[in-house]
């Protein structure tokens, strides 16, 4: 059994990414440039976009944080969007979510430059993500794309089945697994809270992407000998025993899970540093016009 | 067994929609008006859209043919489409594919305004299909959500397999049947030519829609009994009998699977038929503005 090393994997991209943006500093250009909108102080986007910011350090990339606090109106944040779009200076940026309730987000994500769009969340990238046509991803299908490509796992022909159908990570890893490609190529089926049989369709495939948000979901009795299992679960169970009072857990019971499949991601240090370092990937793609002119 | 009569079903929703274009004109509006592209003089192009055009008429639409002959550039197809982008008296308009191959059928698709695309097609309706968000959704997928609206036919949790990933119909259908709503809440697979067991995968489904373009593919014995079939296939096979010189055969064995099915849709008049429907459907929402203001 193999532990999927995302946050190796994720320092050996960013050193990748790294090398490139001294290249292109070398040859007298400035290096990429992520902005990001950061509204309020909740403690997980607070991490999120903390881990951003270092993260493009690491990378060479200059970062530039925009604070909001709670209380901010749509409008102004729109008039801050515009500001980003119009700046040539800046390649990419986010709007860290979940943004507060009197904001509609949906108006927030389809009012970024959707060439400046490095979360992937705008509908004209989501479709040509769809579609097959390049764009930029979004961070967290594409990170679990990437860990199956650095460690050579074969998906072609495979059964993989992907737990949860939500925009930000079901919907769209189902449809690059299913997409020509490799990975891809795979048979994808994706179940949700309707599906009645997870655990019989869980025990048929060669792939398992959790995705539900839902601790320790996958047992053991539910994995194939010698699957392959990606946990994209992260959520936060209290924990009196850590000093922050919580630990971050998966949707798989790893302890169990572990003794059966043949590769799978530990939580946290596995999908979680990929999303950042597709992140820095989208940016860096956004900085070299390689997706759009 | 019920054979799902695709013809009814889309005569019903165009009377249904003329009697809404009644409405409209009687309160002394203009009625709703879809335009199309046809590109040379290819039969099956040439059938499709005189089909489209007599559906027009039947919904009491105003329809208009743009004819190019096959040596049209791509420059003087793109003028055309602005040309209908601008007028304010067309509601929706179609190019007819598939195109010449000197012209780059993406870069037409996307001249396209999406306000006007009732198709589907354009990058940021097929994006706003897969988030979940109001757009036109493409003809065929969003015909076959209707024809299993129509026969009362639940999907919710019942698994569902979609033969074939192409971009016009096994993806997106695979997207609206796994997706909150009714119908929808499926457990959906999505198989193609690279799935290995693709016969043991429909033997486990309750709903199978068959989108390869493989006539006959589906013979009985891939075929759960009481299960529902969905023929998308519609390819042209030689038959001297007939006066044509071909007959229209589905990806489905009619015969056989018939007899083992709860419900089917025959070729032709199963889902051909509310393709058009579905187009008709569209062109309606765009002149009334029921999905872009």
């Amino acid at each position: 059994m193999t532990i999927i090393d995302g946050k190796k994997i994720s320092d050996d991209i960013k050193l990748e990414i790294a090398n490139q943006v001294k290249d292109i500093v070398s040859k007298g250009n400035r290096p990429p440039h992520l902005a990001a909108i950061l509204v309020g102080h909740d403690g997980g986007s607070e991490t999120y976009v903390a881990h951003k910011i270092r993260a493009c350090e690491q990378c060479g990339f200059k970062s530039t944080l925009l604070r909001f606090e709670e209380d901010v109106t749509e409008q102004e944040l729109l008039q801050a969007i515009k500001s980003l779009n119009d700046d040539d200076s800046v390649d990419g940026f986010i709007v860290q979510l979940p943004l507060p309730k009197h904001i509609n987000e949906q108006n927030i994500i389809e009012a970024i430059d959707y060439k400046k769009d490095v979360d992937g969340f705008h509908p004209i990238n989501v479709g040509r993500m769809s579609i097959g046509l390049p764009c930029f991803k979004s961070a967290t299908p594409a990170g679990i794309m990437m860990l199956l490509e650095r460690y050579n796992i074969d998906t072609k022909g495979k059964k993989c089945v992907v737990l949860g159908r939500s925009n930000i990570v079901g919907k769209p890893v189902a449809t690059l697994l299913m997409q020509k490609g490799n990975p891809g190529n795979a048979t994808v089926t994706v179940c949700h809270s309707y599906t009645p049989d997870i655990k019989e369709i869980c025990l048929q495939s060669d792939i398992i992407i959790a995705a539900l948000g839902s601790p320790e979901f996958v047992k053991a009795d539910m994995v194939k000998e010698g699957a392959v299992i990606i946990d994209v679960g992260t959520t936060r169970v209290k924990d009196n025993s850590r000093k922050s009072g919580y630990k971050l857990t998966g949707d798989v019971d790893f302890e169990n899970v572990s003794k059966k499949c043949s590769y799978i991601t530990p939580v946290p240090g596995g999908v979680g540093p990929m999303t950042i370092v597709s992140l820095m990937n989208n940016t860096l793609l956004a900085a070299t016009k390689a997706i759009y002119k």
